[in-house]
């Protein structure tokens, strides 16, 4: 096929809108509901005669693409952040003949009703933070993939982590340490079985399991307190098949008091943000693995 | 113009260590506690041979305040961000001759325990945001000044925000509404009168404060509700001397359905960060306007 | 104490749209050139009822200022910042009657023709950074004041810097040292005499002034060769009246090799961003001060 | 394999250190040189038992990656970021039995000498940007692939850009046009043939092929200039055999000055960065193409 004569080939071309912001808002008599999404849509398919020769025929305009966002949240109220993206793959898939593919990214920006007292005002809001809440829908003639997850999850754990034990060079330099400050800013995304599940019960479900694995574990490591978050999740919550965690290690070094003539009593450390260690793993449920399953 | 033989004359000079971070744990039997800080300090003093000549005889260099803040964070500990900056404060003033004036602001990042079902993990702990408490303490020879305030504390109501009956010309295209989201993130900061207050209540008042008059606020504009909480908090608190409100307005902006042949009953909106209003002003509690109150 | 009828005095208030994006194009033949603004528009004045009355009736509304930003643009091109600067600051106080002194902030942001060989293309631009020129334009009925400035013009000498001879007590640890790398992210904002000044080339020459300042002092600590960096501009550049700069330190850490039985000849460093010094300082021309000069 | 009481499986396992800071400062006499890199190190391979076990045997810390960084730039200096990072993966990939495959991901910061009049400040450094150079070093015991790159090369074409002839639906409201500003943040990434390149030089004309192309051509989309982009560095660069580039489009909207009586000569744009579009793909050498390639 190829020769010398013969233009390059184009793989991995995607195309689209990101950051399409949408504020929903629900009006029930005196309590107001409000959904704030960041939306981006990306198309996968034979769109490469817009790359080779400028073709736009079949190139549904990224401004379609974002109008198209907030009238079907307006025709059908955006719900659920999976929902609402499935919706948004069903309409583009249907109706573009050259879309092979389409990825829905979401963010769910959350709020929570300012308290009333012991009660809450139905019409304002606090941004709650910094996590956000995220899904991606993929869509394809084939069907539909729902993955959902979690950002900026920001957690610490003040006893029960250890590293030691580890190889050691002529460059290493780090104590071993049985009592460590363990903090990191989790991003953990999930991939549902099928799309017939309760989005956002499950959703809370899958960060307090995560949140409550962080607490009660007795964590040797990042990685080991990592496998331990997902494997209760995938024990726990059966609609989960496979979940990615990615874990930053921030470090928080104790400071040498004793410089000052003081001691520190592992209390008082510096906060740092660079250089951090990052860890990444991805588990699956063992009823999935199948010999051939591609790395 | 300038005779050859004089310098440039100095004013406004300040130096010192911005973003020192300290994380202290105290450990109470099985329940910890943490303090997160972001910690500066700025000295203002006679310095001016430090800048015409580098005469750094009376320089205490940056690096001994960073480690200053370690060392009687562990000798003291850190306790309200107002009575560490005081302790600070004092420590600086009574040491260093030259210096007139000592500003130590402090940033204080909220941490939750994470919840153990109905009861709370003891060491473990969740990041609360985007919010962040802050402080600044003013240390000079003849006193100390104590201010608190919040910073990006994001909030939205969605009903009884109107503008309208402002002037128009022949630049101006935007409608009148009575009825749009206001939405905000507010940074606050007030002073107290005296430094005898309990900082951590005080604070969570004022906090709930400026949530519930926000919230129940008939607003005419974005100055009028901004004025509306100012108000509550001096009325209400009377620790609280004046306070300082700065609300850019972010816009959420109604989306035109007509086009797709869709109605917008005000429920679909892009949210946007730029441009914004911003709106400040600073209320102060009457009884202490003087006629030479200098701007 | 506050007596129930007063409200709170207002100050310090002021009501604006900041981030108004605008991207001007002229073309002159073949050659385009850009200008490529955020501008910010603060109204201060008489505006106290429009806080505690929501009366809007001399509000010119925030969208109403971005408007005229486009609008003058078009009508009278927007030429040099500090130009379309009291361009807007005319506009704005000959026709508002409550206004008493509008601010004009403005950024810079610079763009190179791309190099086409030797020549350069006249309708393709490359980002130039990361600093940015600002403008900061003060319209009062009394007059116009105009700063000029830069921001995040980062910067760094590899010789002839010390910080030696400081003061020493139980906290401190840093040691001396006479050679040392010097790293910081300026920000320099200048006042001008008046406004009939050569706003491009000046601005120019103030930059290459304060970067050839930099390079050739022989520094003592940063309040030294930022004194000497200000004093340059003064003596050379008369439309100069006075020059604020801020200078961070931004530490570079030689790091201890000797753990590795390596030696570090002053040659590998940690670059660090936190925390890191802060120095800041006014000059003045020296026939400019007067006995009341208030600080 | 799997069976009821089986583990979760790992799959995707990387773990390493990030965001080290290095400066290198070579002296050549009166000329000096900066290196200023950050670098990142993630280690794949047979770890699988520190995630289920804790098991840290053979676990190099992060913190030794990061030691070493520093002490291989000490003993053999950081030239050309590709071939710091050979080093570092050579090192890591002949000491670890376990490790699989180390990826070395690093960021160049340029810095320019400061000008003296026509000549340089041999010692005197300004930060170049907001553009960064990087480069990807995957190493493992087959061998070693070297990518390089450029991230957030900010363009802008205000001539020669069309976007016509796409398909419309009942959600279209773009017009078309012959004529608009095209500007983008670019990040480019290229594989290199092998490792025998001149990093630097090869470098250089990569960057300056793509800004002539982006300049030159006749754009019929963003989908268009970039393929053309990458189609000319494939044609003229023989060392690269494949390229990435994405392109978010950062749009400039024409302002509507009609409700003012003006007439936008396509000269007044308001800038935006959210949304954008997003545009991607990678182009293969044709040479290289196999049936088989997978995608």
């Amino acid at each position: 096929m190829p020769s010398t004569t013969s233009k390059p080939a184009l793989t991995e071309t995607s195309y689209g809108k990101s950051r399409i912001r949408l504020v929903q808002l629900t009006r029930r008599g005196d309590r107001h509901e409000l959904r704030d999404l960041t939306v981006a849509v990306a198309f996968e398919g034979d769109y490469d005669t817009s790359y080779t020769d400028g073709d736009n025929r079949d190139v549904l305009p990224t401004d379609t693409m974002k109008n198209t966002v907030y009238a079907l949240a307006a025709r059908e109220r955006a719900g659920e952040p999976e929902a609402f993206g499935m919706l948004l793959g069903r309409h583009f898939i249907s109706r573009n003949p050259k879309l092979a593919r389409v990825n829905v990214d979401l963010i769910d920006h959350g709020w929570s009703h300012v308290a009333d007292g012991a009660r809450e005002h139905g019409q304002a809001f606090v941004r709650r933070g910094p996590e956000v809440r995220t899904a991606r829908i993929v869509t394809s003639h084939e069907g539909v993939t729902a993955e959902a997850g979690i950002t900026d999850l920001i957690i610490m754990k003040t006893s029960r982590s250890a590293f030691a034990d580890f190889p050691r060079d002529e460059f290493t330099t780090l104590p071993e340490t049985h009592d460590r400050l363990l903090a990191t800013a989790l991003t953990a995304t999930w991939t549902y079985r099928d799309t017939d599940v309760e989005f956002g019960p499950v959703f809370r479900t899958v960060r307090s399991t995560l949140l409550d694995a962080f607490a009660r574990h007795d964590s040797l490591s990042v990685q080991h307190t990592l496998y331990a978050m997902g494997e209760v999740v995938l024990d726990s919550i059966d609609v989960v098949e496979r979940i990615t965690l990615e874990m930053p290690n921030r470090h928080h070094l104790p400071v040498d008091l004793t410089r000052f003539g003081l001691e520190n009593r592992n209390e008082i450390f510096v906060a740092t943000e660079e250089p951090h260690g990052l860890i990444k793993a991805t588990l699956t449920r063992p009823s999935l693995i199948r010999p051939t399953l591609p790395r």
